[in-house]
């Protein structure tokens, strides 16, 4: 995933008014015995099923990095649509998206004084490159954007900015909002003031010399600074240099430049329902990955946990009245162009889309399930949920987001459930080189596929659905780049 | 360290010596109630005490990495007599070493078939680069030396062979010799099988994309090959495509090159003793580091610990009558070139070094202590063990090695104590971009320093000593460059 969402101010609306009503645990009659009964047996079917485990061994191992744009890009979606074919899935296909193309190139950073030594970073998605020879500037830490904001600019002109944010471990990801804003915008805050670079902090927990990259956002009339992130003992040791109270500097170096736009895809697969066919479930994933791993468990995982799930919800029975459709989203991380892409292509029907699930937080435990659908239909949720419990899932409210790739259409009005799992160790992995396929514990994804592959078939059951969201008035909703 | 000596077959004729005799654990007459009553008192002033943890935050921040021969060695050469003088130690100097010079340059790796996927990789330590442009040839995968001598040469002519071996963690690093012989021999021996590069799964227990470097070894007339070590997910990685069954094709380049010989400098600096100042207890530790990361536990903590140790001995009351010297030997990574040139410089007074000790495992939980000394002072050794005991410490036997950098002077006979401490997270690190200060524990450092100081004080005021060992007849022990 490339973000954590904040809470919007209709979500908070929405909290207030499904907290005012007392929930009844109880199964509600949306869900028959029969099909409770079956997606308990389906729950465990899925426990000792390696569909998903394969699919991301295949993804990793045959394709690898997959970001936008790249040759990976494109054997990834040929992968998807040989790979869903195979299994079974029903009109398959490629839908085009426009992406922009963005090359890492090299990037070097060095203290050169006081005392010399080379540091460990990678360019932050987007970055532009430095002169050829680099640049070499007194460093200026920064730990907050209010210290940067009441800084003088001479203090940060011709400087380069360093920005010092540490992310804290958690299992609900929490520093991570705070830690990727310094990658979002840092930059450019630190451009304003004439900095004629940045480096960070990687956003992560990472312990290892794996910086993190991770997408960059500029405004529009700032001429672009280089941005590198430092891994986290690299920003350690710079931190130990600048506590000798000597005038620390750094040479960055980078050939990271822009190429133009590429042809992506969006690629979508489903089982058709038997009764309700032409109601959605929706399960999300995405298909393109950051280069500096092989996109295991961002998001080669979601790939293979959604699709495990859905094919093990359609040999169910009685079988799903809903179609399942599995969508692997192109471009998240550098852009959501395939969250967009869908969106607007699939507008006209987005009253078909009865519910979006997403799967992007990799394959740790699941604790928890939480949903933004119309308050009259949390009982249905709660009934949903008490199959998955057994999992370790317990019911936490409703300020489901539905993840970055579904968030133009909850904006849209469809309704969203959201499976929480484990992010610490999530965020040891994320955008680093690290997040390889052997992190990947097979145990933790059958758990996950078992959460999807019950709540799946049970929303595709479900009488009645999940309503609707009130739409927000934009077609596309105000995720930017980041 | 660069290696675990396998014990020789004089090793084993000792432990049976010893053997036979069962020994007491009475505290032997060889030290007075005051001195044992001094020692645990040094011992409980050690673990409050942070200077070792000091110096390591200077060495890995003001100095970094420093691998022989280049200007980060010559710093450290610096940093440490300025360190000692600064300390109050006398007798402070460089004495020359001349080491080889090797260049690390640029290491690219692979996977150009059947899917093409970048692999971390990192030269070997004496590699030689690959010619311009690179090699390129399919994988022969290897897991033993065994399966090397019994493959028909048709099978390796002309290809790059893939050593598998993968170390497992353990307390006392049991797995390393294994993974170290394929580093030091095993471009070696599928060059005469006529292969054209080499590459090995680190001989190292990290998860992490941070490949293992260390020495290799070539015999006479062999013409080198490229070799270079994959991280343990990147060899997960290569594993997998080769599972498929089809042929693996791997690109490798590199600028490794050999630069002739530069000169270092083993450091030396001493406490003088009060009664016996001729006879000498040595500590040992490197200098020299491996280049990737900044020699934190290998062996920054052994510097630290070493001379934080004879600080505080030198402090007690009543003063050690033994001369306490510290040497940071110069080149133990590629060759034991001061080791070398210390036994070399010192043979005439061999017999005044009483006994050494050498702290090259990191700053990791100590557990046993071996000896190697006259079996007639093993009484003496377990009257010293039990002043440490309180600190997690057992008497583990007669296999002390001395270490890398003792090994010499013990061939020489002289006595060595070793302070047995936990390998497993050791092995994580070593040799790797990771070794670097922020996995340094300031507690485990205080442990250490306490076990060190508490030997030292009483080896350097136990009257009669440790008697001699048995010498091997060479002046110069067989540790070949490895």
């Amino acid at each position: 995933m490339s973000l954590i969402r904040r809470a919007s101010p209709l979500a908070a609306l929405m909290l207030t008014l499904s907290a005012a009503a007392p929930l009844p645990a109880a199964a509600a009659p949306a869900l028959t015995p029969a099909v409770l009964t079956e997606a308990r047996a389906l729950r465990e079917r899925a426990r000792s099923d390696d569909t998903a485990y394969e699919l991301v061994r295949s993804l990793t191992t045959e394709v690898g990095p997959r970001l936008a744009g790249t040759p990976g890009d494109a054997a990834a979606v040929a992968w998807a649509i040989r790979t869903l074919k195979s299994l079974g899935f029903q009109n398959v296909r490629a839908e085009p998206v426009t992406v922009p193309r963005w090359v890492r190139g090299e990037a070097r950073a060095e203290i050169v004084a006081p005392w010399p030594q080379p540091l460990v970073a990678t360019s932050l998605g987007g970055s532009v490159g430095t002169p050829v020879g680099g640049i070499e500037a007194e460093v200026v830490p920064i730990t907050t954007f209010d210290d940067l904001k009441s800084m003088p600019r001479e203090r940060v002109e011709g400087r380069i900015v360093f920005f010092t944010f540490r992310m804290e471990r958690s299992r609900d990801g929490a520093g991570y909002g705070k830690a990727a804003e310094a990658r979002g915008r840092g930059a450019a805050e630190a451009a304003k003031l004439g900095a004629v670079g940045m480096v960070m902090r990687s956003a992560g927990t990472s312990t290892s010399r794996t910086p993190h990259t991770g997408a960059q956002r500029w405004s529009d009339g700032i001429p672009p600074i280089p941005a590198m992130a430092l891994s986290n003992p690299d920003a350690d040791l710079l931190e130990q240099q600048l506590a000798s109270g000597k005038p620390v500097r750094l040479r960055l170096a980078s050939t990271a430049r822009w190429d133009g736009e590429a042809e992506s895809a969006n690629v979508v697969g489903e089982i058709p329902g038997e009764g309700l066919a032409d109601e959605i479930v929706l399960l999300g994933a995405h298909l393109d990955s950051w280069d500096l791993g092989t996109g295991a468990h961002d998001d080669a995982t979601g790939v293979g946990i959604i699709t495990a799930a859905v094919k093990l919800a359609a040999e169910a029975r009685p079988r799903p009245k809903r179609t399942l459709r599995v969508v692997f989203f192109a471009n998240e991380e550098f852009g959501l162009s395939g969250a967009r892409a869908y969106a607007a292509a699939h507008a006209n029907a987005i009253e078909r889309h009865v519910l979006g699930m997403e799967s992007d937080l990799g394959a740790f435990q699941p604790f928890g399930l939480t949903a933004r659908v119309a308050s009259d239909r949390l009982p249905l949720v709660r009934a949903m949920q008490s199959v998955v419990e057994p999992l370790g899932i317990e019911y936490l409210g409703t300020e489901a987001s539905g993840g970055a790739d579904l968030g133009s259409l909850r904006e849209l009005g469809m309704p969203v459930l959201d499976i929480k799992t484990d992010a610490a160790p999530y965020f040891d992995l994320h955008h680093t080189a690290n997040d390889t396929f052997d992190k990947v514990d097979p145990q933790l994804v059958r758990v996950n596929v078992a959460a999807f592959a019950a709540i799946a078939y049970l929303a595709a059951q479900a009488e009645g659905g999940f309503g609707r969201l009130p739409a927000v008035a934009r077609l596309v909703g105000p995720a930017s780049a980041r």
